[in-house]
């Protein structure tokens, strides 16, 4: 077998066979194929597309590539959670301690933010005490003490994928619907996922656009889950504007915090509400969605859900007395409130900006490795749909200084737009896919 | 600029301005843009294609990635020629002293054979003595002390397409008809060509396998030059089976000889009358192809076209005394005639499988850089449309030993077909393309 000629076969827009793709991923994996040879590849890939068997053996590959973690331990059916990356999304934060408090053990593996996207270890670290790196025993000890761990990559998990992303940043390969499919499954099914939620964003805020985008990307890694006899939902959730009203790290932290007293932004808790609903059933510990949302409600209310919140931060090293009072986590020495320049219905609140925003505050990266500054960020006032005044509460800018928090604010203020006449606010959940449903309609994807 | 956006651009099937296209080809060729991205890019040019703008301006900056030959010293309209490579193609050994010998010098870089096509400086290598490596003045000093020279690169001609080449034949990015026209036309351009007749073989023993492929490649070409203001003939020759009957380095010199004597093969005396007629006229020597042919027929018959090949060989170094007696050349110890196993017209006498045979023998490499055989090769009897007879000779294989031969009989007896039906020969010259008629009609290539 030789690499140009597996190139080609793609170029011509053929099918490669499982063992052609294997033998390409071991290449890239131990560097016998170069990498100007993978980049052809790639763009192959992105133009002429895959099937689903080629996508699916794919994944396989990449997972191979490195250990697989056995979850079994943790109990029989361990579901684990993907979202696809926004704006103030600290879901994680909230459904991690709800879904383990009605029973479901949550043994997770996240990532950390990248440009316009938080990520959920940031979060986390603003947590005085909290420790990302855990050994594999130590993550399984504190699952098994508590039902809920949620870490950095304790292994090394489908390292092929790792490379190939890093080839693919600087080549112009990244937009491949197969591609990103293929690496968002490969690492999760290395994590010991046996089944999945994703929470698919879609909007400005978000890597896909549109729904039909972000409908196709859930229904490939759906069937790639299958394919592999993973059981996989995907929820379709707006990230038109950020999720909730806080976005950088303890901003987020603290709001998770409210969500889980019952205290938070409507829109989180709802979106909360539907994700957890969707593991419970995937986890066997509910027949319904209706019914398992009634459970995580009660568990909710009657403050379990908080009390294993605490828990896990706990059993984690993190600081409890943060927890308890949450006006002690990080603060930005530099509050600026901004008002709003006129009257009219929110029309626009654009969720991409309102990242790039934060990145600039501090509270995100440009590259991998970058420092962040856990106190900075945007708290949200008013969202889309919205009757707002002139000189009411817009949004309020916290930042490390002056100069930094009056960039922000004029950043900001691009980000929103207002109309004379009413506007209805986007949809939270757009669709959810079942995977038993037969949702995959497509036999090649480009 | 930044080479991964100029790579999105084209993968998204934008046209690339010619700053960008410069940009690349300067980043390429003086490695600030890695292999990976070149790859990733060549890929999206041959899946994407090319507008005749884009086609230019990379043709140009490859042209101007090293030096540029001014060859007006030699006289005011310089006509090169080029084969597009194929299988007992010794036109130019013919062609050269022809056309000089009717006053249009000849100043002319050429290359080594690889695979199944051969290469000009191994046939003339096989004159003892002949020098292909000259200096620049050496190489000037010859064509105007005897109005011909055949060389090897004098100097770094078009580095980017050297560089862009080799990664190509690693990547599955050879065969884009851009790509390859831009390869041709920036060495040609850059070894100071004004004028240039295109030799472009067609069938099974080149590397454009149909008319239709040829013509896109012969209007692409054609249409580079016109737009940087040179003439551009493209003659689209048969290469279904070899050019004459000789195959091998020293055999062609030999049938080369005997050509300039008048005893050479019908086929290859005409080929060369074409190529050289369509020569003259670009050269402003003839009106007409028809006026040319005359005067070049004269030149011929008359023997100053065998006096110009002396002259120039002895220029060069060579031995006068094979030219003059050719069965002194490099022979090969062992000759095996292979007769007719049955009697019927030659239907079939595939080029590549005689000239990837004769690779065998060791008269052409597979790798750049292998030592070759002067002396071994194949001299065909028969060709397609004849009758031939059970026992009668089909060819002869020159080789070093005897099993050797043996092996090429073997593969040799594959390359022909038989049919019990008269056979039409194949037309020796499909069509003629001359620049100022118009002859191009796509607007995007790809």
């Amino acid at each position: 077998m030789r690499a140009v000629d597996i190139i080609a076969k793609k170029r011509d827009g053929e099918a490669l066979s499982a063992e052609e793709i294997r033998y390409f991923v071991e290449g890239l994996t131990h560097d016998t194929i170069p990498d100007y040879q993978v980049a052809a590849w790639a763009m192959a890939v992105l133009l002429r597309g895959m099937t689903p068997q080629e996508t699916i053996a794919l994944t396989m590959a990449m997972v191979r590539s490195g250990e697989v973690l056995d979850l079994s331990r943790v109990g029989p059916r361990v579901v684990d959670k993907h979202s696809t990356g926004g704006v103030g999304d600290k879901t994680t934060l909230v459904v991690a301690p709800l879904v383990a408090a009605a029973g479901l053990p949550v043994a997770k593996m996240s990532g950390r933010g990248l440009g316009y996207s938080g990520g959920t270890l940031d979060k986390l670290e603003s947590i005085p005490g909290y420790r990302v790196s855990l050994s594999l025993e130590e993550f399984f000890q504190t699952v098994e003490r508590c039902g809920v761990v949620v870490a950095g990559q304790t292994a090394e998990l489908a390292p092929a994928d790792g490379k190939l992303y890093a080839l693919r940043d600087v080549t112009g390969t990244v937009p491949s619907l197969p591609l990103i499919a293929s690496s968002i499954m490969s690492k999760k099914i290395a994590a010991g996922a046996q089944a999945l939620v994703l929470d698919v964003k879609v909007g400005r805020g978000a890597f896909m656009a549109t729904i039909e985008d972000a409908r196709a990307l859930a229904e490939m890694m759906i069937r790639i889950g299958e394919g592999v006899g993973r059981r996989v939902t995907a929820v379709l959730s707006d990230m038109s504007q950020p999720l909730g009203r806080a976005v950088g790290n303890a901003l987020e932290v603290r709001e998770a915090i409210d969500t889980l007293r019952g205290t938070g932004p409507d829109d989180l808790a709802e979106h909360c509400l539907v994700i957890a609903s969707e593991m419970l059933v995937l986890g066997g510990l509910a027949e319904t969605a209706a019914e398992a949302r009634e459970r995580l409600s009660g568990v909710l209310a009657g403050g379990q859900a908080f009390a294993k919140f605490r828990e896990w931060i706990a059993a984690q090293g993190g600081d409890l007395s943060v927890i308890d009072d949450p006006a002690s986590l990080p603060r930005a020495p530099c509050l600026r409130v901004m008002r709003s320049p006129r009257t009219g219905y929110l029309e626009r609140l654009d969720a991409r900006e309102v990242g790039l925003t934060a990145v600039d505050l501090g509270a995100g990266r440009q590259r991998k490795g970058e420092a962040i500054d856990h106190a900075v960020g945007v708290v949200l006032g008013p969202k889309v749909g919205d009757l707002i005044r002139e000189g009411e509460e817009l949004c309020a800018v916290h930042a490390r200084d002056e100069s930094s928090a009056q960039a922000a604010e004029g950043r900001l203020l691009r980000a929103y737009a207002w109309s004379e006449l009413p506007v209805l606010p986007p949809p939270l959940i757009h669709d959810i896919l079942r995977g038993s449903q037969g949702t995959v309609r497509q036999s090649h994807w480009g």
